[in-house]
Order: structure tokens, then C-alpha cells, then sequence
């Protein structure tokens, strides 16, 4: 489609608004590869700072990073029971290298997440309590055949980070894995403005191989839930079965316990879903590629007054550490880049015209701007030599108004519901909290019934008993229940 | 091995040094995937400052970072004849996926470059010359099926960058090649140090599907050259098989003009065969995770105060942007520490003790300080309120030392040779400026007869005709023979 047409809004079909804005802000695009896709610059840009943040987190928690192969043994995943059930359909397996085929003892498949390598590595270089804890992290792609896929939120290829950790004890495996959904709630909250339910998986929704999972869980603007970060405690179930072993201080061979924990490029569909609106991205200043741009208006000799203004005030801008560009392409006028640039998320809007100079003063519009019934978006008149000052407050302004509106939208969005008829009527209608007596099987019939899974059972909500909305059993207290992403 | 056995020297078997150094640095590990290593996190470090300088250099230069598909429908690869003929031996195919085997039509490769399905996207985003250049980066892991395999230097996997250019016309691809070039040497010499000739590859040896190849070649300690970059000119032969096409200024419809250039996780092999010693490893300041070391040194109540001061020194080298970590383990001795940090390279030992403390002063041992005729390094005794000062101007004088020291090398090892006899007897003693004929045919003769290889034709070596060594034939100039990696 054109881009002079109207991207479909919000209301009238949210999944559609979604893949065409993805398109359109040219954040990622389809390949012929059974769902995969490619991530377009525009996209790339914001997993890049989202890389940059975590990584800093990562670090600054001792953790190193390192490389893994791409392919793993076939044989390895088989090693874990429980692994491998959950992986094996989603498997793509090399099985013909370099001119001839692979035996079946010599298949490998492309990782779908990699514990099993790493604790074939780890079992290697852990000898003593003296080797740990050990605290790795990789930045990757990792693969897992995918039915039915969507940009972003679920692609047979995607790009994440996966650490790994091994410990000595169980209390401090378990004290990392909350450290990193804390670290993952941290970021969610700070940089990508959007709040996060913290808190443990059902059996059922734990991830293959782990002793307990945890999530943080976001609402989506169609107040569907994503879950955008996973930490588990693995327990020691890889390390007995890769041998993972170090002599303790009690001079015995103890299996290591071991952590795992991940985000993904997923993010980036969350972050799209949280916050954007029917004019296209909108992004959270610590995270836009572009923070700011300036745009040069008017004509003829006047406009070349204004541009020097521009990229002087640019240079400014840079001095106090923002991210600018100055647009003066006088090809096209000034209402369509508004509109190209609200489309693409740019933070802030700087006009500056012949006029603005004559009164020394150039407008501003925050991206997330208040807009009058026309659509129009309120303009602020700033005085230049305030204007990197404003523009810095206006931002941070932005950050944390971002993260209030979610919050806010959220709250709104999250009920108690006390019967299982009630919970039928509100299946759409966001987070729903409801006692559950703890079965899987009930858990699986209310999936089928409604569509609604269990998220999980957040730290903060407090725990009273009660009895299951489905059967009458005791409940020890309320879980959250919604449809997913 | 016991880590307390001595390192084999360089003088005993070069080769066998060079793998155990890696292994015992801790830089990476083989594992069990045919030709795939691990890249353990102090060799990940490094190749993290390098993507940093790297990725700077690119994004100045105009360049913006996407992601394709790991997977390429294998049709693709056989559009471009040279490129298939090429890869074809090389490729690890995915034939089975989701549960199922992929048919005939439907399998992929693991991406052993990106040319063809980055060209697939470029054919969708390219309209008209208003789009051009497109410039864009991609960090990726990439995989060709190897049959003989070195640590870093050639493994089955590999992580490198792959730059993908389109233009508007030939020159400017043209200058394009030639720009990336020269950011490589840049690259190659103001942070790793390394002297590298830059110049074009000869037919046979240029990229398969380019037009012409460019390369940066460094000689390594054991006088081999080592390719460690290139940038190719590629023409119009991949946009001519994906239709890549844009509106040129006249109206018509033209093929775009492109580039590709990359560098690869080899780097850190060259780091190493550049500039390391029988001691371990030697790194470059600028590349170095760990610049500093302080080691407090002494006993008691006065370690204590040792201590201290180590860790306020600490605070002052990372307030001056420097790299530092504190060795304050009492459990191993001074000297056996010694020797692991030059093993893994620190590029500046600082030891305090009560001693130190007393005289106000600290001792600095450089890595690749000068030795007494018993091995000892030679020590500077600074005093304390100098420290940061000297062991910034330390650093510094190291960099540039070390890519003095390795083109004096360079310079000792590079001949001019005028006959075959010669060539063949000079075959290992470096570098070989010959005469050629410009015939494929003499270039195989003189690999299967000597192992030299044609390196390139160097743009800073003067053209004067001559005579090919081989036949006697007219040659245009001389051009660099030599064994390699």
C-alpha cells in the first residue's frame, strides 16, 4: 500500500494496525524463509540500546559473555527428558554438511536455547567451589520451527540473550534467578516504560527442564498479556545429566545448581504494543535511535538563516548527550515528514522557520503529545536558548508519563473474578484474578474453554485463601489469568 | 595439562604455542561440533572492543546495522553462478524442520555469506535512485563446513560483520570498496597494531561473485601472511540475479552497483600470532578488557593498608577511563600471579605492598617490558601521586610500540625475489615481491610447487614492469607471494 494511506487505527483492527505500522516505520519486514523475518535498521536500532542497557545491567552483576556453537549435538537434547520434549518439535536439523549426508549419530540441530552445549563446556572448566559461581551470558540467534508466527512476538528465528549460571547451593541458584528477573523487571519498567507483573509460572508453563520459572508479564494495549522475560531455576537437573560437577568445600563431588534466563527481540513487539498509537511508534526516550529532530521550515534566503540555527542547535543537542538529526529536504513538505516522523517514533519534533528565528523561538511537539478533536497535536512555543534544556525535560517528561499511562491503563484492566461464569464474561478484558486450585488439568480446561492461561502468581499480589473458580476446591490464593501473546 | 607447565616457546613449535596459549588464556575451547570452537569470555572481550571500535567506525561512515535470515531458501545461492560454484562444498543444509523433512525445493542453508538474501530484501526497498546508497551492516554468525580447522583462525562457525552496499553507479561502488578498505586499516592499525598491506586480490583468489576483491593482509610472527579483511566490488552480478533495481535520474530503470566487505572473529587469531611471546598473551591497549592489574603484595595489618591504597588507585585509573581490576587474593603467591596475568595478557602489572607503601611509590611491569638475560621484565618504581599519569603514558607508548615492532618485523621479512630458484628457497622467509605473469595458471603452479600464494598487489608498491619468475613472460609489477593462513 501507499504510504499516503492511513495506517488501519487501533479500534478498527489492532492485529492489522500492528503488522502494517511495523512495516510502514520500516521496523522489520518478511523474508521467504518460513517465518522469519528480517529486522529493518529502524528495528535493529532499538534492540540495539535495548542490548547496550542490559548488557550494562549484565555486567554490572558480575556476569561475563561468551559463545556457544550455533548447532548441538542431536544427541545432547535427547539427555534431558523433559528438555526434549518440549523442544523436539520445534527442531530444525542440519543432516547434509559440507557435500554429504550427516549420519543419524552426527545430526545437529540448530539451537533452540542453549543449555545443553553450555554445560558440555561448563562440566569442562568447573573443577572446584573455587570455579564458582560462574556467571556466563551469550547474545545470540536461536531457532524454533515455528506453526503460526508474527514479527516480532514469535518467529522461527530470533535474536536474544541467554545467561547461564552454575552455583554451589540451591539457595543461590535461587537467589540469581530472582536477581535476573529483577535485573528484567528493572529494565522493563525504567527503560522500556512498561510495568511488569513479577512472579512464579504454573507447572505447566515452566519452562522444559526447569525446577521453577519465573516471567514478568506486561498488558498490551488490546489488554492481552505478553510475557517478555523468563528466569528459571534449573535445579541440578542439566548438570547430572552433563556431569557437571565440582568438589566442594567438604571435599566431595557435588552436582552444580544451575540457572537460565532470557529476553529476545520479542521486546521490541511488546514495547510497540505497550506504548504506540494510531499515528505509528511511539518509543520511550531512553531507548529511541532518534530522539530528537529538527526540521527546518520556510523558504529561500530566510530558510537559510533558519538552517544554520538548525544545525548549530543540533550540535548543542549532541553536547548534551542527545540523539539528533536535522531534516532539511525541502523536497517534501513540511506535513507530510510530520507524519512520516510520527509514523517512525521520533521523540520529539523541532520546527524551526524564519518566523520562529525573528522571535527567537522554535516549537516543540512531544510525540505523546495531548491532540485537539482535529488530530492536531499541541505545539509548544520555546525560547532557543532554553531549548536543549525543555527538550531534556520534555523528554524525561515522556519516559516517565509513558510508564504512568501503562500503569494506569493496567490497573484499569485488572479485576478479581470470583466464579468461573464471571470469568467467561471478562475473558477479554485483561488481567483477571482468580483462585485455582492448583491442577493442571483444570488449568487446561479452562485454556480450552476460554482462551484465558495462567500468566503467573506475581510476588506482590497477596496470597489469601480461597476455592477455584472451576471446581469449589481450596485455592491458597489468587493467580493471574489472560489471553497471551 | 597442569597450568604450571611452561607454554611450548614459538622457537619449539610455533603451532602447537599459538593453540596452547588460546587454551590456556582461557580465549576459547574446542567442542564437540565438527570445526566449531568456543569463544571463552576472555576472547569474547576482546572481540567485544573490536565490534565497538568497529561498529563506530562503520555508523561514522555512514552505515546502519539490520539482521537477516540465518536460513537461505537454497535456490537463492544457485542464481549466481561463481557464488554457488564457490560455497556449494561448503554448505550445511537444513533438510528437516518442525517434525518433518523439508522437500527438495523447500531445504535451506545455514548463510556461509549473506549476498543473496540480503539482495532479495534490497529488491523490495529499492525504488528509485532517491533510495541510494543503501548502506547497511549486519553483525552475524555465519558457517562454512571446513575440513581443516584452527582455533579462531578458520572454524566451521565464525562470527564476523558483513557490509552490504547499493549505489547508484559503478565509481561510487568503486570508492564504497575502497572506503571500507581503508576503515580496515585503520582498524587493523591504530588498535590492533598490526601492519597490513592493502591491495587487490588476484582473479583466482577474488570473492566468488565479485568483480574485484580488495584485501588487508598482515604477516604473523612466523612470517606467514594471514588475510584479515576484504571488501569486494561486486558490480551489478547479485542485483542483476535479484532484479535489484532502481529509477535512475534519466527515467530508466538501472541495476544497483554494489559492495560487500567483512571481518571475522580470524582477528583475534591475528592479535594473537601478531604480538604475543612465549610468556602468553599480548594485547594491544586499545583492544585489552583488562588494561590494568594492581596486585597488593605483603603480609598483616600493613597489607591491609596495601589494600586500601590499591583499591583508591583503582577509583582513580577508572575515573581516568582506564581498565583496572584489583588482585587482593592472599591464597596464591606473587609470583605464580605473575605469570597468569602475562599468560592472559594484562597489558600493565601494578604490585603495592607495605614496601611500596612506605617509599610512596608502586612498581609497574609493562607486558611487553624488556627482559634481563634470566627472563625477569624490567620493573619502573613510580611514585603514587604519578601512577595514573605514568600508566596512561605506559599504555599509550605500548600501543605504539607494539605496531613498531611488528612492521620493523614486517620490513626484515620482505624480499624482493627475481627468480623461481630464489622464490622457492626464500619460500618461508616472508613476504616475496615477484614478478608475474597474471596467468592462473602460473599462480596454481607456483602453490603446488612452492605453497606460496598470491597475498595482493600491494597500492603502495611501486608498478615497474619486469619479467614473471616462472616464464619469463611480461609482468606489469610486482606482487606479494608468501605462505599464509
Amino acid at each position: 500500500m501507499a504510504s499516503s494511506d492511513k495506517l488501519p487505527t487501533r479500534a478498527e483492527n489492532f492485529s492489522e494496525w500492528y503488522v502494517e505500522l511495523i512495516q510502514r516505520a520500516k521496523l522489520a519486514d518478511y523474508s521467504d524463509v518460513k517465518g522469519c523475518m528480517v529486522i529493518r535498521p529502524n528495528g535493529y536500532a532499538i534492540w540495539e540500546n535495548m542490548q547496550r542497557v542490559l548488557d550494562g545491567m549484565f555486567k554490572e552483576t558480575g556476569h561475563v559473555n561468551a559463545y556457544f556453537p550455533l548447532l548441538i549435538p542431536e544427541e545432547y537434547l535427547e539427555r534431558e527428558k523433559d528438555h526434549v520434549e518440549g523442544f523436539k518439535p520445534q527442531l530444525a536439523v542440519v543432516g547434509y554438511a559440507g557435500g554429504a549426508p550427516l549420519e543419524k549419530g552426527q545430526r545437529y540441530v540448530i539451537r533452540p536455547t542453549s543449555e545443553t552445549i553450555i554445560n558440555r563446556s561448563f562440566a569442562k572448566w568447573i573443577q572446584s567451589y573455587r570455579d564458582l559461581p560462574m556467571l556466563m551470558n551469550q547474545w545470540a540467534n536461536v531457532m524454533r520451527w515455528e506453526m503460526r508466527t508474527r514479527l516480532f512476538l514469535r518467529t522461527t528465528e530470533f535474536l536474544w540473550q541467554e545467561g547461564h549460571t552454575c552455583h554451589e547451593t540451591d539457595e543461590q541458584a535461587q537467589e540469581e534467578t530472582l536477581r535476573m528477573l529483577d535485573v528484567y523487571r528493572t529494565f522493563a519498567e525504567d527503560y522500556m516504560a512498561m510495568p511488569v507483573l513479577c512472579g512464579q509460572k504454573t507447572e505447566s508453563e515452566k519452562f522444559p527442564g526447569a525446577v521453577r520459572t519465573y516471567s514478568i508479564e506486561a498488558m498490551m494495549q488490546d489488554k492481552k498479556a505478553l510475557q517478555a522475560g523468563t528466569s528459571h531455576h534449573l535445579g541440578q537437573n542439566f548438570a547430572k545429566m552433563f556431569d557437571t560437577q565440582f568438589q566442594g568445600r567438604d571435599g566431595k563431588q557435588h552436582h552444580a545448581w544451575q540457572t537460565s534466563w532470557g529476553v529476545s527481540t520479542r521486546l521490541i513487539g511488546a514495547l510497540i504494543l505497550t506504548h504506540s498509537d494510531d499515528a505509528g511508534l511511539v518509543v520511550p526516550p531512553k531507548l529511541a535511535d532518534r530522539q530528537v529532530v529538527i526540521i527546518v521550515v520556510g523558504k529561500g534566503d530566510e530558510r537559510t538563516k533558519a538552517k544554520e540555527k538548525a544545525f548549530a542547535l543540533a550540535a548543542d543537542f549532541k553536547t548534551a548527550g542527545l540523539r539528533v538529526s536535522v531534516d532539511d529536504d525541502e523536497s517534501k513538505n513540511p506535513g507530510f515528514k510530520y507524519a512520516e516522523y510520527e509514523l517512525q517514533g521520533i521523540c520529539l519534533r523541532i520546527e524551526l522557520g524564519p518566523k520562529d528565528l525573528e522571535k527567537g523561538t522554535c516549537v516543540m511537539v512531544r510525540r505523546d503529545a495531548e491532540r485537539d478533536p482535529a488530530g492536531k497535536p499541541k505545539k509548544e512555543f520555546v525560547p532557543l536558548d532554553q531549548a536543549v534544556a525543555h527538550a531534556q525535560s520534555t523528554l524525561d517528561a515522556m519516559q516517565k508519563s509513558l510508564l504512568e499511562k501503562a500503569k494506569a491503563f493496567r490497573a484499569a484492566n485488572t479485576f478479581e473474578v470470583n466464579s468461573y461464569d464471571e470469568m467467561k464474561k471478562r475473558a477479554d478484558d485483561g488481567f483477571l484474578l482468580a483462585h485455582w486450585n492448583g491442577d493442571a488439568k483444570v488449568e487446561k480446561q479452562i485454556k480450552e474453554e476460554t482462551g484465558l492461561t495462567t500468566r503467573n502468581r506475581p510476588f506482590d499480589l497477596k496470597q489469601e485463601p480461597g476455592k477455584c473458580v472451576v471446581t469449589g476446591d481450596p485455592s491458597p490464593g489468587r493467580i493471574v489469568f489472560s489471553k497471551a501473546y
